[in-house]
């Protein structure tokens, strides 16, 4: 067992799970929701709006947990779409994974410091949604995630940025010419 | 000591402060940060973006607790204002009163809970900010903040939907109209 197993309370029953590129792992209206933890590859979640387009909640690649939080917390339909990117090996994580009973305080303890850390960016991604230029949107994106921008295609950054794929392009010329 | 307390692990030294309507919590940019329990009255967090206008992050009135996460959990610099909107008594918590070592394991878990259901939460506060027109933004925030609409001013609600007032003023008429 790894440390992230022993933390995440992660019994052999829990074998990753293989899935190919453009594969879901998840969709909308589904009954049951598991988080994700990714092992290898990279996922991407999201929602289609009323007019038929698509915007990224997430994208997790490896070491990265993930999930429809409302429908595993509160055992609602799920809301989210989540499909592979690439060839990706999975866990799903029951909730009791990670808050059980039978779980050290030590455990618990640095379960809730993972949770916190994904509260505060939420929160982070709240706050640059509301009230931030496009550019510090983009600069953030590649804090969160520095090693997506050559896995992952620009269509779907500017999907999680909220802007068009010209939008970005523009973008990123004007800081490429203030490097 | 109420059930709350216990829950929160706030001692006898955490007593409530009394703030006026208007009176600041907190700003940004400064270097301590505590998360919020509104025992008494309402309080807004929110941003003011570059070029001077006003997002609202969170609404908290009775029994809420919010906070500047990232600030709280990194030690980070403050990044909200938080001021009342009415009179209001409020608990400073410290981080170690959610999560700390001499808690039980029961109260650590009833902890977890609470955090995941504020997740849950922020999850679907993105979902709504990227996906959905401001209607259904609007009948989120009514099912959200059922005692909020007559003691906030419409132009807050409108920020926190990042809509105009006027663009409110024509949801809620639609919405009356269909009842």
């Amino acid at each position: 067992m790894s440390e992230l197993d022993k933390i995440l309370n992660i019994d052999k029953d829990s074998t990753a799970k293989s899935f190919k590129k453009g594969e879901f792992i998840q969709k909308p209206d589904e009954t049951t929701a598991n988080a994700i933890f990714v092992k290898k590859g990279l996922i991407r979640s999201y929602i289609i709006d009323n007019s038929g387009k698509e915007h990224i909640y997430m994208f997790a690649s490896e070491g990265w947990i993930t999930g429809d939080i409302e429908a595993v917390e509160f055992n609602e339909p799920t809301k989210l779409y989540i499909d592979c990117l690439e060839d990706s090996e999975i866990v799903l994580i029951k909730k009791d994974h990670v808050s059980d009973v039978n779980m050290t305080k030590e455990q618990m303890l640095n379960n809730m410091q993972k949770i916190w850390r994904n509260i505060a960016k939420l929160q982070n991604r709240i706050l640059l949604l509301i009230g931030s230029p496009a550019v510090d949107r983009y600069n953030n994106f590649l804090e969160t995630y520095p090693e997506l921008p050559n896995r992952v295609p620009q269509k779907m950054i500017a999907s999680y940025l909220g802007i068009t794929p010209e939008a970005l392009s523009t973008i990123r010329s004007k800081l490429a010419k203030r490097k």
